[in-house]
């Protein structure tokens, strides 16, 4: 993340503490959403052993500017309408975030409308699961109705579009009716297992321009300054890029082209300072030592496969 | 392209004579298709003094092992049917080859079919077009036959996604009936004002792998050894990329994602080498000087616009 000028992660993943701390010391920002799950993870046995660690974490909140704890109830299909009430709950009590994955594919829509009678979005609303600042991730195959009650509870939407694409489900988030809508929607990477692209969020600014234009047939979406301002949105950092790159040419007229060559060509991320700190100067992390880092996970790779046909 | 790890082009431009030199200078490879359009074009007045040229050109073809000059009749809307039979003619006498766009936009599609009362790759086998190696870049919105003829021609079809959705022409190549009817379909980065992005052939890698996943529903669809494969057929190039990149971690059993780390996460070019010539060592291009070409092109920005409002 640091290498490619991303300053914040909305996280959803094993091991929240963990992810925390690696969060806070590298430098950077983050809202950690432990997960909640009804089937048992690698990090939780159930919800309530879950819930119980989230409670633990979220009432530390306020003692971090740079990396807070969220809820991160894992689908409507993971979890039941207890497990998810009971984290809308906590969350309202700890004034914490909620961050779920929401109508990622097809078949977890026409699952939820055979058990619930309802979509994913009216199903969650009817069960009053949203609390304030909740982070839905994909919301890909949704109904305008849906749209417009994550437009009434002030829900963030994250586009995915290197992971939908990835996996082939089919849809990725539709930008001209959120966007018409007024719903917030962000760029996202999600995680490195689905999308394989390194977490570099300049790649998906440039994917989400491409894929909405492909899909609705309008090259007027999405231009680089719009796209630039969505995947940078509420950034309170400082990133800086190589102008010497070649890949920054042309200039243009009153050299204004620095955003779409960015975007479209790529940069190099010279330099990034959070809350004061330099995590980043010159093209080297100072913060992480990346040597080190492939050498762990190099270990942990070989250790993993030992032994396996 | 030397940055990105590319050894060819096969271009379509104007001024075909430049643009070989500068890839001698280069030491890189190239199929230059100098232009033949009926309109006129900034280096040439009509498809008399482009044809005129290009057979001067071609004429040298058997002195040059690695730039040839080819005949890029521009398309079926901008060349009528004499100049594409004149073209074609040419092609055959002095056994070069020829390439066109066909079938970007729907558009045109639906103004040959007026036109002519076939489609474009319909009207181009009714006018005999067809010499050994025909290009056709973009070939987007075709139907099953006309995919079908590409195969019985043996048309090196060219699959260019960052353009398509850029421009939002709405479909790009379809390469499961490519595949099926045994076309062979490369991968192009069509020109850098129509894609914007830097003429990098692993962007386009990537992208195709996902649109073609997005498009057709199937995750199988384009694995990174393939989509590898196809961007690289028939190179006799080397290329070398840099495995102490985090970017290419995880290293997977046996050490055998490189491919699929360098396709979704991308990778820094170290060395490159042409027929026995490095153009790069150690991510520095030797061939070309970047800051000169950087300095040079600001010079011609800047005179460009002196005095525009």
């Amino acid at each position: 993340m640091i290498r490619t000028g991303s300053t914040f992660a909305a996280d959803m993943y094993f091991f929240p503490a963990i992810t925390g701390n690696v969060l806070t010391n590298a430098g950077l920002r983050g809202l950690i959403g432990g997960p909640v799950s009804d089937a048992a993870l690698p990090s939780h046995d159930d919800a309530e052993s879950a819930l119980a660690e989230l409670d633990q974490l979220l009432s530390q909140n306020n003692k971090n500017d740079l990396v807070q704890y969220a809820i991160a109830t894992h689908s409507v299909y993971l979890c039941s309408q207890e497990t998810l009430q009971r984290a809308s709950e906590l969350a309202e009590r700890r004034n914490g975030r909620l961050h779920i994955h929401v109508s990622e594919t097809r078949n977890e829509v026409a699952d939820c409308k055979e058990a619930n009678g309802l979509y994913p979005v009216e199903y969650l609303d009817s069960i009053d699961f949203f609390q304030p600042g909740t982070i839905f991730a994909h919301a890909s195959w949704v109904k305008k109705n849906e749209i417009r009650m994550m437009a009434e509870h002030n829900v963030t939407a994250v586009h995915c579009p290197s992971s939908n694409m990835k996996l082939a489900c089919g849809g990725t988030l539709s930008f001209p009716p959120y966007r018409d809508a007024g719903v917030d929607v962000r760029i996202g990477t999600d995680g490195a297992a689905s999308s394989g692209n390194g977490l570099n969020l300049l790649h998906e600014a440039r994917l989400a321009s491409l894929v909405q234009r492909h899909d609705h047939w309008d090259a007027t979406l999405l231009p680089a300054q719009e796209i630039f301002q969505i995947a940078t949105k509420g950034s309170q950092d400082w990133v800086a890029w190589n102008l010497d790159d070649i890949r920054m040419r042309p200039l243009g007229r009153s050299n204004n082209r620095h955003l779409a060559n960015l975007i479209y060509n790529g940069g190099e991320c010279l330099d990034v300072w959070v809350n004061g700190q330099a995590l980043r100067k010159d093209g080297v992390t100072l913060t992480l030592d990346e040597k080190k880092i492939i050498d762990e996970l190099d270990n942990a790779v070989h250790s993993y496969y030992e032994g396996v046909e």
